[in-house]
């Protein structure tokens, strides 16, 4: 038997994943979807944590919307769900999220993580993690960054600092997504992670960071009646700027484990089974002389004949053809294909 | 008011038009699509006849279920329809035709035209047919041919011959569908017109051709109860093999008339209004950055951002991708389709 990680998980889950529109809706948000295997995406993520670090020792913060959605499904297990009232970004909810865990838990750790990524094997996710438990023991606040393997823009990194033994740096900056020429510096260069967004730190020292650098999330006594005002209180950011750019003593562990954010059609060629031709399905289809194409179907049978590098997605309702290369723009396409106007031509 | 032609119609609607799959289908074939325009192509030729011939004076050849169809449609009206016990070509069916309107009005001259073709101006069409029914007069089986306006490989042309006056002209040969070189001579040389399938001819005389020259087709009494005998006994052939080609009297009509046999995904973009950008949507859809597209949706929206020169369908539960410039060969896409045997993915 496995013993759990000396920690609490706090599993971010109120997103909508809209770059996987029309498969992703505000009611059956990216989590619910199956992109990184045949089971939903935090389905896996509540499993996986729960294993690291034990039933009752995991929350989800999400939107009650979609607590509910999940409690249908049947995942949630043990699992503690902090409603928030209004989303305001990742900084308030983890905030949030390790007050309630210092209160219950004096001298907590947490860890934070997204629902809807995609990490394996699990066992290099939980040496990292321990290793970025003893950092967090240290008084750091750690953000967990992957080895790029591509010089990938769609990415935050974290530039590397002075070793701190075992996989630990200090960070010398965080960087926002890079233009490709600065990427393929980063991969060739070797001093740069990708910014997994999995933090460990102490509550404690999470919510004196805050304190401390972030007057955009002002602390107050968090208690249950006192949720709405704080988050109402709360301007809309990301731990990323409002904590750990600013703070000083924090730390990157270099993951043991792959790591994708799944965050457009594109990743699903990395993350689902593609087959010889380079082609990724997931529902009914067929393909041939057709190459490198992502095709997700619901209620059709997709035919598949001579393309190549297109996105091809049937859900909701809605038809979506667009080349792969495009997918991480495909919230612009949106607003404009809205803007079109174009909508129904006689039949 | 307008006086009728003095002839039958006979409309030849048998076929399926599996080359509009997966819009087209057994049970709702080709002329039952609005592909000319926003009506069901049957319901316009069977108009186009009324008016042109009379209603009372045109017939339909047709399968037992395609006729159930259209009665459910309400497009019969007055219509005759001859329903063919087996699918034989055009040969006999247009032999059976002749011979029942012969039996009904002795040296009636009949008109043939296909279901699911798209004609225009009607009043071009009237007078092409009226000056074919002259010939017919004179003992011709007459053959419309269609100016070409583009190389087109995908008709069978018609050479002419010397010229009978009036847009009439003897027929030198009948030529199978060209390769693109070929198609492009016949363009320049402005000697070939298109065979466009439509035929004038007194029924004595076809009936008297197919005897003389179509063995494939053994005439017999033809009565009510020797039908199925008589199509179970014939080859499967067209008009054109066993008689147009063999027969000693033949001339063309040059058409007054835009013709297109609207035979092929492709060909919506010239039958159906386009976009300035080229594109042809029937459904609900809407198009950004993508030009030169066909897009059919029956119950979904397309979305289509960034693609060029596509076809998009959706129908039946089926999705088609492909290049427009494959579009004619779609029964081989289907046949290695059915054979790729990768049906399904896990979802």
């Amino acid at each position: 038997m496995t013993t759990h990680l000396n920690a609490h998980a706090v599993i971010l889950a109120g997103g909508i994943g809209s770059r996987f529109w029309p498969a992703s809706t505000p009611e059956r948000p990216k989590q619910l979807l199956p992109l990184a295997s045949p089971r939903p995406l935090i389905d896996e993520t509540l499993e996986r944590a729960a294993q690291l670090f034990g039933h009752g020792r995991v929350s989800i913060v999400t939107s009650n919307q979609l607590a509910t959605a999940f409690d249908r499904m049947g995942v949630l297990g043990g699992t503690t769900v902090l409603a928030e009232p209004v989303a305001r970004g990742t900084a308030p909810a983890l905030a949030w999220a390790a007050h309630q865990l210092e209160r219950r838990d004096p001298g907590a750790i947490m860890v934070s993580m997204h629902a809807d990524h995609r990490i394996q094997p699990q066992a290099g996710l939980r040496d990292s993690l321990a290793r970025a438990v003893e950092l967090a023991s240290d008084g750091y606040l750690v953000c967990i960054g992957a080895r790029p393997d591509r010089p990938e823009t769609g990415y935050g990194y974290v530039q590397l600092g002075e070793s701190l033994g075992d996989g630990g740096h200090e960070v010398g900056a965080f960087v926002e997504k890079p233009d490709h020429d600065t990427a393929v510096s980063y991969l060739d260069g070797g001093h740069h992670l990708w910014n997994t967004g999995i933090f460990v730190w102490r509550c404690a020292d999470l919510l004196e960071a805050v304190a401390t650098h972030a007057p955009e999330v002002p602390l107050g006594p968090l208690d249950r009646a006192d949720v709405e005002g704080f988050f109402e209180g709360c301007e809309s950011i990301a731990i990323d700027v409002a904590v750990m750019e600013r703070a000083g003593r924090v730390a990157t562990v270099e993951a043991r484990f792959e790591w994708d954010d799944v965050g457009v059609w594109d990743a699903l060629g990395r993350t689902r089974e593609s087959d010889d031709a380079g082609n990724t399905v997931v529902g009914a289809g067929r393909l041939i002389d057709s190459e490198n194409n992502i095709v997700w179907t619901e209620t059709t049978r997709a035919n598949v004949v001579g393309v190549s590098g297109l996105v091809v997605v049937e859900a909701n309702g809605e038809l979506l053809v667009m080349p792969r290369s495009e997918s991480a723009r495909l919230n612009e396409a949106r607003a404009r294909l809205d803007a079109s106007g174009s909508d129904e031509a006689d039949a």
